[in-house]
Protein backbone atom coordinates (compact mmCIF):
# COMPACT_ATOMS: atom_id res chain seq x y z
CA UNK A 1 0.00 0.00 0.00
CA UNK A 2 1.27 3.55 -0.97
CA UNK A 3 1.68 6.13 1.67
CA UNK A 4 1.66 9.19 -0.93
CA UNK A 5 -1.24 10.97 -1.90
CA UNK A 6 -3.30 10.03 -4.91
CA UNK A 7 -3.56 13.95 -5.88
CA UNK A 8 -1.34 15.01 -8.78
CA UNK A 9 1.44 17.70 -8.19
CA UNK A 10 -0.75 20.85 -8.96
CA UNK A 11 -3.60 19.54 -6.83
CA UNK A 12 -1.19 19.64 -3.89
CA UNK A 13 -0.20 23.16 -4.55
CA UNK A 14 -3.37 24.45 -5.11
CA UNK A 15 -4.42 22.52 -1.58
CA UNK A 16 -0.97 23.68 0.25
CA UNK A 17 -1.98 27.26 -1.13
CA UNK A 18 -5.72 27.46 -0.06
CA UNK A 19 -4.87 26.54 3.66
CA UNK A 20 -1.61 28.56 4.18
CA UNK A 21 -3.07 31.73 5.81
CA UNK A 22 0.33 32.90 6.48
CA UNK A 23 1.53 32.68 3.03
CA UNK A 24 -1.05 34.36 1.76
CA UNK A 25 -0.75 37.35 4.19
CA UNK A 26 3.26 37.25 2.60
CA UNK A 27 1.79 36.97 -0.76
CA UNK A 28 3.51 34.61 -2.22
CA UNK A 29 2.66 33.91 -5.79
CA UNK A 30 4.15 30.95 -7.50
CA UNK A 31 5.45 30.94 -10.35
CA UNK A 32 6.77 27.07 -11.30
CA UNK A 33 5.76 23.79 -9.68
CA UNK A 34 6.80 20.56 -10.32
CA UNK A 35 8.54 17.41 -7.90
CA UNK A 36 10.68 18.38 -5.81
CA UNK A 37 11.40 22.19 -7.41
CA UNK A 38 9.49 25.64 -6.15
CA UNK A 39 9.73 29.24 -7.59
CA UNK A 40 7.84 31.68 -6.34
CA UNK A 41 8.16 35.31 -6.01
CA UNK A 42 6.74 38.22 -3.78
CA UNK A 43 6.77 42.09 -3.12
CA UNK A 44 8.23 43.65 0.40
CA UNK A 45 5.33 45.91 1.82
CA UNK A 46 5.82 48.22 4.76
CA UNK A 47 4.29 45.65 7.06
CA UNK A 48 7.13 43.55 6.63
CA UNK A 49 9.98 45.86 8.12
CA UNK A 50 12.14 45.94 10.82
CA UNK A 51 13.55 48.61 13.31
CA UNK A 52 16.52 49.52 10.48
CA UNK A 53 13.61 50.09 7.63
CA UNK A 54 15.08 47.10 6.11
CA UNK A 55 13.17 44.20 5.37
CA UNK A 56 12.81 41.71 8.76
CA UNK A 57 14.39 38.76 8.32
CA UNK A 58 11.93 36.53 9.53
CA UNK A 59 10.24 37.47 6.14
CA UNK A 60 12.85 36.51 3.96
CA UNK A 61 12.99 33.35 6.20
CA UNK A 62 9.24 32.50 6.07
CA UNK A 63 9.11 33.25 2.08
CA UNK A 64 11.88 30.45 1.73
CA UNK A 65 9.84 27.97 4.37
CA UNK A 66 7.18 28.18 2.18
CA UNK A 67 8.74 27.09 -0.75
CA UNK A 68 10.75 24.35 1.52
CA UNK A 69 7.03 23.29 2.28
CA UNK A 70 5.73 23.54 -1.28
CA UNK A 71 8.60 21.73 -2.87
CA UNK A 72 8.96 19.09 -0.04
CA UNK A 73 5.01 17.78 0.11
CA UNK A 74 5.45 18.26 -4.00
CA UNK A 75 5.72 13.95 -3.72
CA UNK A 76 2.83 13.39 -1.46
CA UNK A 77 4.11 12.28 1.16
CA UNK A 78 3.23 14.66 4.10
CA UNK A 79 6.80 17.20 4.77
CA UNK A 80 7.63 19.01 7.56
CA UNK A 81 10.94 21.07 7.99
CA UNK A 82 13.43 19.63 11.25
CA UNK A 83 16.19 22.05 10.38
CA UNK A 84 17.15 25.31 8.65
CA UNK A 85 20.09 27.52 8.07
CA UNK A 86 19.92 30.77 6.52
CA UNK A 87 22.68 33.35 5.47
CA UNK A 88 21.43 36.85 5.09
CA UNK A 89 23.71 38.27 2.24
CA UNK A 90 21.77 41.59 1.16
CA UNK A 91 19.09 43.64 2.72
CA UNK A 92 15.90 44.31 0.76
CA UNK A 93 13.71 47.50 1.18
CA UNK A 94 10.00 47.65 0.85
CA UNK A 95 8.71 47.69 -2.95
CA UNK A 96 11.53 45.32 -3.76
CA UNK A 97 10.25 42.17 -5.75
CA UNK A 98 12.09 39.14 -4.25
CA UNK A 99 12.19 35.28 -6.27
CA UNK A 100 12.51 32.52 -4.26
CA UNK A 101 13.96 28.91 -5.96
CA UNK A 102 13.62 25.61 -4.19
CA UNK A 103 15.59 23.42 -5.56
CA UNK A 104 15.61 19.49 -4.02
CA UNK A 105 19.58 18.37 -3.73
CA UNK A 106 18.75 15.49 -1.87
CA UNK A 107 15.55 12.87 -1.44
CA UNK A 108 16.23 9.68 1.32
CA UNK A 109 13.10 7.63 2.64
CA UNK A 110 12.73 9.85 5.53
CA UNK A 111 14.80 12.73 4.41
CA UNK A 112 14.50 16.04 2.04
CA UNK A 113 17.60 18.17 1.73
CA UNK A 114 16.52 21.51 -0.19
CA UNK A 115 19.16 24.61 -1.46
CA UNK A 116 16.60 27.43 -1.12
CA UNK A 117 18.00 31.31 -2.80
CA UNK A 118 16.16 34.49 -2.57
CA UNK A 119 16.96 37.08 -5.01
CA UNK A 120 16.60 40.36 -5.94
CA UNK A 121 15.49 42.39 -9.22
CA UNK A 122 19.42 42.84 -9.93
CA UNK A 123 19.78 38.94 -9.45
CA UNK A 124 22.02 39.63 -6.19
CA UNK A 125 21.98 36.56 -3.33
CA UNK A 126 19.71 38.11 -0.50
CA UNK A 127 19.49 35.07 1.55
CA UNK A 128 20.83 31.46 1.17
CA UNK A 129 19.05 28.73 3.35
CA UNK A 130 19.51 25.28 3.29
CA UNK A 131 16.32 23.35 5.16
CA UNK A 132 16.10 19.89 5.83
CA UNK A 133 12.78 17.89 5.48
CA UNK A 134 11.03 15.32 7.65
CA UNK A 135 9.08 12.63 5.40
CA UNK A 136 6.53 11.43 7.40
CA UNK A 137 4.43 7.79 6.66
CA UNK A 138 1.22 10.11 5.84
CA UNK A 139 0.07 11.01 2.77
CA UNK A 140 -0.80 14.62 1.56
CA UNK A 141 -4.70 15.03 1.56
CA UNK B 1 34.99 58.84 20.03
CA UNK B 2 33.07 55.84 20.73
CA UNK B 3 30.56 54.41 18.85
CA UNK B 4 28.36 52.75 20.58
CA UNK B 5 25.12 54.82 21.66
CA UNK B 6 24.18 57.30 23.92
CA UNK B 7 21.10 55.73 24.58
CA UNK B 8 19.91 53.53 27.68
CA UNK B 9 19.34 50.06 27.41
CA UNK B 10 15.86 51.03 27.88
CA UNK B 11 15.81 53.68 25.37
CA UNK B 12 17.22 51.39 22.53
CA UNK B 13 14.64 48.92 23.14
CA UNK B 14 11.62 51.75 22.97
CA UNK B 15 13.02 52.81 19.87
CA UNK B 16 13.49 49.44 18.62
CA UNK B 17 10.04 48.39 19.35
CA UNK B 18 8.53 51.97 17.85
CA UNK B 19 9.93 51.07 14.86
CA UNK B 20 9.63 47.75 14.23
CA UNK B 21 5.83 46.98 12.22
CA UNK B 22 6.64 43.30 11.72
CA UNK B 23 7.23 42.61 15.29
CA UNK B 24 4.25 44.88 16.04
CA UNK B 25 2.23 42.56 13.39
CA UNK B 26 3.62 39.49 15.46
CA UNK B 27 2.29 41.34 19.08
CA UNK B 28 5.53 41.01 20.47
CA UNK B 29 5.40 41.56 24.44
CA UNK B 30 8.55 42.11 26.36
CA UNK B 31 9.29 40.49 29.68
CA UNK B 32 12.36 41.04 30.78
CA UNK B 33 15.17 43.31 28.86
CA UNK B 34 18.79 43.48 29.66
CA UNK B 35 22.41 43.53 27.78
CA UNK B 36 22.93 40.45 25.95
CA UNK B 37 19.14 39.41 27.40
CA UNK B 38 15.66 39.24 26.22
CA UNK B 39 12.73 37.71 27.05
CA UNK B 40 9.37 38.41 25.51
CA UNK B 41 5.74 36.15 24.36
CA UNK B 42 3.54 36.00 21.99
CA UNK B 43 0.26 34.43 21.12
CA UNK B 44 -0.37 32.58 17.95
CA UNK B 45 -3.05 33.83 15.68
CA UNK B 46 -4.93 32.05 12.91
CA UNK B 47 -3.01 34.56 10.53
CA UNK B 48 -0.11 32.87 11.84
CA UNK B 49 -0.64 28.88 10.48
CA UNK B 50 0.82 26.92 7.86
CA UNK B 51 -1.46 24.57 5.43
CA UNK B 52 -1.04 21.89 8.30
CA UNK B 53 -3.01 23.99 10.32
CA UNK B 54 0.30 24.26 13.17
CA UNK B 55 2.10 27.64 13.50
CA UNK B 56 4.56 28.54 10.13
CA UNK B 57 7.62 28.25 11.17
CA UNK B 58 8.62 31.32 9.96
CA UNK B 59 6.61 33.30 12.90
CA UNK B 60 8.55 30.77 15.27
CA UNK B 61 11.98 31.94 13.20
CA UNK B 62 10.21 35.63 13.01
CA UNK B 63 9.73 36.05 17.07
CA UNK B 64 13.24 34.83 17.73
CA UNK B 65 15.27 37.11 15.48
CA UNK B 66 13.41 39.92 16.86
CA UNK B 67 14.53 38.57 20.41
CA UNK B 68 17.82 38.36 18.59
CA UNK B 69 17.64 42.27 17.35
CA UNK B 70 16.97 43.24 20.12
CA UNK B 71 19.80 41.52 22.24
CA UNK B 72 22.23 42.00 19.80
CA UNK B 73 21.47 45.74 19.71
CA UNK B 74 21.51 45.61 23.17
CA UNK B 75 25.08 47.27 24.03
CA UNK B 76 24.07 50.25 21.40
CA UNK B 77 26.19 48.95 18.47
CA UNK B 78 24.15 48.84 15.19
CA UNK B 79 23.80 45.04 14.81
CA UNK B 80 22.54 42.87 12.21
CA UNK B 81 22.04 39.05 12.13
CA UNK B 82 24.42 37.52 9.67
CA UNK B 83 23.57 33.39 9.88
CA UNK B 84 20.83 31.82 11.82
CA UNK B 85 20.33 27.79 12.22
CA UNK B 86 16.89 26.89 13.50
CA UNK B 87 15.47 23.60 14.72
CA UNK B 88 12.01 22.78 15.13
CA UNK B 89 11.05 20.21 17.72
CA UNK B 90 7.31 20.51 18.63
CA UNK B 91 4.25 21.98 16.83
CA UNK B 92 2.36 25.11 18.46
CA UNK B 93 -1.48 25.85 17.28
CA UNK B 94 -3.44 28.95 17.68
CA UNK B 95 -4.12 30.26 20.91
CA UNK B 96 -0.90 29.07 21.83
CA UNK B 97 1.51 31.57 23.89
CA UNK B 98 4.80 30.55 23.24
CA UNK B 99 7.72 32.19 25.87
CA UNK B 100 11.22 33.65 23.61
CA UNK B 101 14.39 33.48 25.78
CA UNK B 102 17.26 35.28 24.07
CA UNK B 103 21.10 34.84 26.09
CA UNK B 104 24.49 36.25 24.70
CA UNK B 105 26.97 33.38 24.92
CA UNK B 106 29.65 35.36 22.99
CA UNK B 107 30.75 38.86 22.57
CA UNK B 108 33.28 40.10 20.50
CA UNK B 109 34.65 43.08 18.56
CA UNK B 110 32.66 42.23 15.36
CA UNK B 111 30.70 39.14 16.31
CA UNK B 112 28.23 38.35 18.85
CA UNK B 113 26.27 34.60 19.53
CA UNK B 114 22.95 33.80 21.00
CA UNK B 115 21.04 30.85 22.11
CA UNK B 116 17.54 31.45 21.48
CA UNK B 117 14.93 29.34 23.24
CA UNK B 118 10.90 29.38 22.23
CA UNK B 119 9.18 27.34 25.25
CA UNK B 120 5.33 26.58 25.01
CA UNK B 121 2.87 26.92 28.08
CA UNK B 122 3.89 23.55 28.98
CA UNK B 123 7.33 24.63 29.40
CA UNK B 124 8.70 22.16 26.44
CA UNK B 125 11.20 23.89 24.12
CA UNK B 126 9.40 24.39 20.32
CA UNK B 127 12.50 25.34 18.20
CA UNK B 128 15.76 26.24 18.85
CA UNK B 129 17.61 29.39 17.30
CA UNK B 130 21.34 29.81 17.29
CA UNK B 131 22.20 33.55 15.54
CA UNK B 132 25.47 34.78 15.04
CA UNK B 133 24.93 38.79 14.54
CA UNK B 134 27.52 41.15 12.72
CA UNK B 135 28.36 44.15 15.08
CA UNK B 136 28.49 47.50 12.59
CA UNK B 137 30.95 50.61 13.85
CA UNK B 138 27.33 52.59 13.80
CA UNK B 139 25.68 53.45 16.78
CA UNK B 140 22.05 52.61 17.59
CA UNK B 141 20.41 56.19 16.94
CA UNK C 1 9.77 -5.72 21.27
CA UNK C 2 11.80 -3.02 22.39
CA UNK C 3 13.66 -1.48 19.97
CA UNK C 4 16.52 -0.60 22.56
CA UNK C 5 19.69 -2.20 22.98
CA UNK C 6 20.00 -4.13 26.31
CA UNK C 7 23.20 -2.57 26.85
CA UNK C 8 23.62 -0.39 29.95
CA UNK C 9 24.72 3.19 29.50
CA UNK C 10 28.13 2.68 30.38
CA UNK C 11 28.42 -0.61 28.10
CA UNK C 12 27.38 1.66 25.10
CA UNK C 13 30.21 3.97 26.10
CA UNK C 14 32.69 1.54 26.11
CA UNK C 15 31.14 -0.04 22.84
CA UNK C 16 31.25 3.07 20.84
CA UNK C 17 34.39 4.45 21.71
CA UNK C 18 36.61 0.96 21.34
CA UNK C 19 35.10 1.11 17.72
CA UNK C 20 35.42 4.71 16.56
CA UNK C 21 38.96 5.08 15.06
CA UNK C 22 38.99 9.26 14.54
CA UNK C 23 37.48 9.70 18.03
CA UNK C 24 40.79 8.00 19.56
CA UNK C 25 42.86 9.42 17.04
CA UNK C 26 41.47 12.47 18.62
CA UNK C 27 42.16 11.83 22.01
CA UNK C 28 38.71 11.99 23.18
CA UNK C 29 38.67 11.38 26.99
CA UNK C 30 35.22 11.06 28.68
CA UNK C 31 35.17 13.14 31.98
CA UNK C 32 30.83 12.26 32.39
CA UNK C 33 28.07 10.38 30.62
CA UNK C 34 24.69 9.88 31.15
CA UNK C 35 21.51 9.17 29.10
CA UNK C 36 21.36 12.34 27.09
CA UNK C 37 24.49 13.46 28.73
CA UNK C 38 28.54 13.61 27.36
CA UNK C 39 31.03 15.57 28.69
CA UNK C 40 34.43 14.73 27.50
CA UNK C 41 38.02 16.68 27.16
CA UNK C 42 40.99 17.09 24.69
CA UNK C 43 44.30 18.34 23.86
CA UNK C 44 45.43 20.34 20.47
CA UNK C 45 48.54 18.21 18.65
CA UNK C 46 49.92 19.83 16.19
CA UNK C 47 48.57 17.57 13.83
CA UNK C 48 45.18 19.40 14.50
CA UNK C 49 46.45 22.73 12.86
CA UNK C 50 45.49 24.52 10.08
CA UNK C 51 47.72 27.29 7.87
CA UNK C 52 46.83 29.97 10.10
CA UNK C 53 48.68 28.16 13.24
CA UNK C 54 45.17 27.50 14.89
CA UNK C 55 43.33 24.71 15.81
CA UNK C 56 41.45 23.43 12.16
CA UNK C 57 37.75 24.24 12.39
CA UNK C 58 37.49 20.72 11.40
CA UNK C 59 38.64 19.11 14.69
CA UNK C 60 36.65 21.50 16.78
CA UNK C 61 33.38 20.18 14.94
CA UNK C 62 34.48 16.59 15.15
CA UNK C 63 35.16 16.54 18.94
CA UNK C 64 31.66 18.08 19.26
CA UNK C 65 30.42 15.36 17.11
CA UNK C 66 31.79 12.78 18.66
CA UNK C 67 29.92 14.23 22.14
CA UNK C 68 27.06 14.29 20.19
CA UNK C 69 27.27 10.71 18.86
CA UNK C 70 27.96 9.27 22.26
CA UNK C 71 24.66 11.73 23.84
CA UNK C 72 21.90 10.60 21.13
CA UNK C 73 23.30 7.24 21.30
CA UNK C 74 23.22 6.75 25.44
CA UNK C 75 19.41 5.69 24.90
CA UNK C 76 19.68 2.53 23.04
CA UNK C 77 18.64 3.43 19.95
CA UNK C 78 21.00 3.91 17.03
CA UNK C 79 21.42 7.61 16.10
CA UNK C 80 23.46 9.36 13.82
CA UNK C 81 23.54 13.26 13.14
CA UNK C 82 21.51 14.60 10.70
CA UNK C 83 22.16 17.88 10.49
CA UNK C 84 24.17 20.36 12.31
CA UNK C 85 25.69 24.33 12.60
CA UNK C 86 28.66 25.09 14.01
CA UNK C 87 29.93 28.82 15.32
CA UNK C 88 33.42 29.73 15.87
CA UNK C 89 33.83 32.41 18.33
CA UNK C 90 37.10 31.43 19.66
CA UNK C 91 40.72 30.66 18.01
CA UNK C 92 42.55 27.73 20.19
CA UNK C 93 45.98 26.97 19.46
CA UNK C 94 48.34 23.68 20.07
CA UNK C 95 48.35 22.46 23.73
CA UNK C 96 45.52 24.31 24.67
CA UNK C 97 42.99 21.52 26.74
CA UNK C 98 39.80 21.75 25.77
CA UNK C 99 36.48 20.59 27.32
CA UNK C 100 32.70 19.71 25.40
CA UNK C 101 29.73 19.32 26.96
CA UNK C 102 26.52 18.10 25.30
CA UNK C 103 23.10 18.45 26.74
CA UNK C 104 20.10 16.87 25.12
CA UNK C 105 17.69 19.57 24.47
CA UNK C 106 14.82 17.57 22.87
CA UNK C 107 13.93 13.95 22.80
CA UNK C 108 11.32 13.37 20.32
CA UNK C 109 10.41 9.45 18.89
CA UNK C 110 12.82 10.07 15.87
CA UNK C 111 14.59 13.19 16.40
CA UNK C 112 16.75 14.35 19.12
CA UNK C 113 18.06 18.01 19.50
CA UNK C 114 21.47 19.03 21.22
CA UNK C 115 23.25 21.32 22.29
CA UNK C 116 27.14 21.35 22.56
CA UNK C 117 29.49 23.89 23.84
CA UNK C 118 33.76 23.38 23.56
CA UNK C 119 35.38 25.87 26.38
CA UNK C 120 39.26 26.78 26.73
CA UNK C 121 40.99 26.46 29.86
CA UNK C 122 40.12 29.90 31.24
CA UNK C 123 36.01 29.23 30.35
CA UNK C 124 35.40 31.02 26.95
CA UNK C 125 33.88 29.40 25.01
CA UNK C 126 35.48 28.40 21.62
CA UNK C 127 32.83 27.07 19.36
CA UNK C 128 28.97 26.30 19.60
CA UNK C 129 27.32 23.62 18.16
CA UNK C 130 24.14 22.84 17.64
CA UNK C 131 22.86 19.02 15.94
CA UNK C 132 19.94 17.17 15.17
CA UNK C 133 20.34 13.37 15.32
CA UNK C 134 18.17 11.26 13.64
CA UNK C 135 16.70 8.00 15.70
CA UNK C 136 16.51 4.46 13.70
CA UNK C 137 14.49 1.91 14.47
CA UNK C 138 17.67 0.03 15.67
CA UNK C 139 19.48 -0.88 18.72
CA UNK C 140 22.82 -0.12 19.64
CA UNK C 141 24.42 -3.55 19.11
CA UNK D 1 46.84 50.81 0.06
CA UNK D 2 45.32 47.82 -0.54
CA UNK D 3 44.58 45.07 2.05
CA UNK D 4 45.16 42.14 -0.36
CA UNK D 5 47.49 39.84 -0.89
CA UNK D 6 50.58 40.39 -3.53
CA UNK D 7 50.61 36.87 -3.95
CA UNK D 8 49.40 34.95 -6.97
CA UNK D 9 46.27 32.94 -6.47
CA UNK D 10 48.54 30.20 -6.92
CA UNK D 11 51.03 30.68 -4.57
CA UNK D 12 48.23 31.37 -1.68
CA UNK D 13 46.72 27.75 -2.59
CA UNK D 14 51.21 26.83 -2.07
CA UNK D 15 51.12 28.46 1.11
CA UNK D 16 47.57 27.59 2.40
CA UNK D 17 48.63 23.64 1.13
CA UNK D 18 52.23 23.28 2.97
CA UNK D 19 51.04 24.67 6.07
CA UNK D 20 48.01 23.26 7.20
CA UNK D 21 48.95 20.08 8.95
CA UNK D 22 45.17 19.03 9.61
CA UNK D 23 44.66 19.12 5.49
CA UNK D 24 48.07 17.17 4.90
CA UNK D 25 46.61 14.32 7.49
CA UNK D 26 43.60 14.27 5.46
CA UNK D 27 44.99 13.71 2.33
CA UNK D 28 43.53 16.05 0.72
CA UNK D 29 44.40 16.92 -3.35
CA UNK D 30 43.53 19.57 -5.19
CA UNK D 31 41.48 19.46 -8.90
CA UNK D 32 40.99 22.91 -9.76
CA UNK D 33 41.77 26.20 -7.79
CA UNK D 34 40.49 29.90 -8.89
CA UNK D 35 39.04 33.13 -6.91
CA UNK D 36 36.46 31.99 -5.06
CA UNK D 37 36.21 28.56 -5.80
CA UNK D 38 38.30 24.86 -4.84
CA UNK D 39 37.33 21.31 -6.14
CA UNK D 40 39.79 18.49 -4.27
CA UNK D 41 39.15 14.86 -3.43
CA UNK D 42 40.64 12.80 -0.90
CA UNK D 43 40.09 9.08 0.17
CA UNK D 44 38.41 7.54 2.85
CA UNK D 45 40.81 5.40 5.71
CA UNK D 46 40.30 3.06 8.25
CA UNK D 47 41.33 5.81 10.42
CA UNK D 48 38.39 8.29 9.59
CA UNK D 49 35.35 6.04 10.40
CA UNK D 50 33.29 6.33 13.59
CA UNK D 51 32.16 3.63 15.72
CA UNK D 52 29.54 2.50 12.90
CA UNK D 53 32.63 2.02 10.33
CA UNK D 54 31.24 4.38 8.21
CA UNK D 55 33.26 7.65 7.87
CA UNK D 56 33.56 10.14 10.79
CA UNK D 57 30.62 13.76 10.56
CA UNK D 58 33.71 15.46 11.56
CA UNK D 59 36.20 14.18 8.48
CA UNK D 60 33.18 15.20 5.53
CA UNK D 61 33.23 18.78 7.60
CA UNK D 62 37.21 18.75 8.26
CA UNK D 63 37.25 18.41 3.88
CA UNK D 64 34.54 20.70 3.43
CA UNK D 65 36.25 23.44 6.08
CA UNK D 66 39.50 22.84 4.14
CA UNK D 67 37.83 24.05 0.27
CA UNK D 68 36.32 26.82 2.15
CA UNK D 69 39.26 27.65 3.62
CA UNK D 70 40.85 27.79 0.07
CA UNK D 71 38.17 29.19 -1.47
CA UNK D 72 37.56 32.41 0.89
CA UNK D 73 41.62 33.54 1.26
CA UNK D 74 41.70 33.30 -2.65
CA UNK D 75 41.05 36.89 -2.97
CA UNK D 76 44.46 37.90 -1.11
CA UNK D 77 42.48 38.44 2.15
CA UNK D 78 42.61 36.99 5.35
CA UNK D 79 39.67 35.23 5.89
CA UNK D 80 37.73 32.66 8.59
CA UNK D 81 35.13 30.57 8.91
CA UNK D 82 32.68 31.90 11.16
CA UNK D 83 29.57 30.11 10.99
CA UNK D 84 29.12 26.64 9.34
CA UNK D 85 25.62 24.43 8.71
CA UNK D 86 26.12 20.92 7.40
CA UNK D 87 23.85 18.21 6.35
CA UNK D 88 24.72 14.75 6.29
CA UNK D 89 22.65 13.25 3.26
CA UNK D 90 24.63 9.89 2.56
CA UNK D 91 26.87 7.35 4.39
CA UNK D 92 30.73 6.55 2.70
CA UNK D 93 32.92 3.87 3.67
CA UNK D 94 36.62 3.40 3.79
CA UNK D 95 38.13 3.32 0.38
CA UNK D 96 35.24 5.81 -1.16
CA UNK D 97 36.87 8.78 -3.28
CA UNK D 98 34.98 11.72 -2.50
CA UNK D 99 35.24 14.84 -4.49
CA UNK D 100 34.99 18.60 -2.73
CA UNK D 101 33.76 21.02 -4.64
CA UNK D 102 33.26 24.74 -2.58
CA UNK D 103 31.46 27.75 -4.55
CA UNK D 104 31.72 31.31 -3.93
CA UNK D 105 27.85 32.70 -3.61
CA UNK D 106 28.25 35.78 -2.38
CA UNK D 107 31.48 38.07 -1.87
CA UNK D 108 30.62 41.13 0.85
CA UNK D 109 33.09 43.69 2.08
CA UNK D 110 33.31 41.68 5.64
CA UNK D 111 31.43 38.37 4.57
CA UNK D 112 31.81 36.10 2.31
CA UNK D 113 28.98 32.80 1.79
CA UNK D 114 30.30 29.47 0.34
CA UNK D 115 28.18 26.68 -1.09
CA UNK D 116 30.31 23.48 -0.95
CA UNK D 117 28.90 19.89 -1.55
CA UNK D 118 30.78 16.41 -1.36
CA UNK D 119 29.88 14.33 -3.73
CA UNK D 120 30.64 9.93 -4.13
CA UNK D 121 32.27 8.36 -7.53
CA UNK D 122 28.18 7.42 -8.25
CA UNK D 123 28.23 11.34 -8.21
CA UNK D 124 25.42 11.13 -5.09
CA UNK D 125 25.23 13.82 -2.60
CA UNK D 126 27.24 12.99 0.72
CA UNK D 127 26.96 16.09 2.69
CA UNK D 128 25.75 19.52 1.62
CA UNK D 129 28.02 22.70 3.74
CA UNK D 130 27.11 26.33 3.74
CA UNK D 131 29.74 28.29 5.00
CA UNK D 132 30.33 31.91 5.98
CA UNK D 133 33.59 33.67 6.47
CA UNK D 134 34.85 36.85 7.91
CA UNK D 135 37.10 38.74 6.03
CA UNK D 136 39.95 40.21 8.38
CA UNK D 137 41.80 43.49 7.32
CA UNK D 138 44.75 41.33 6.89
CA UNK D 139 45.82 40.20 3.75
CA UNK D 140 47.28 36.57 3.46
CA UNK D 141 50.98 36.68 3.65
Amino acid sequence: MSESSNLSTQDILALMLQRDRFSQWLGLEIDEYAAGYCKLHYRITDAMLNGLNTVHGGILFSAADSALAFACNSHGILSVALDVSISFTKAAKSGDLLTVEAREVHLGRKIGVYDIRTTNEQGELVALFKGTAYRTSKPVS
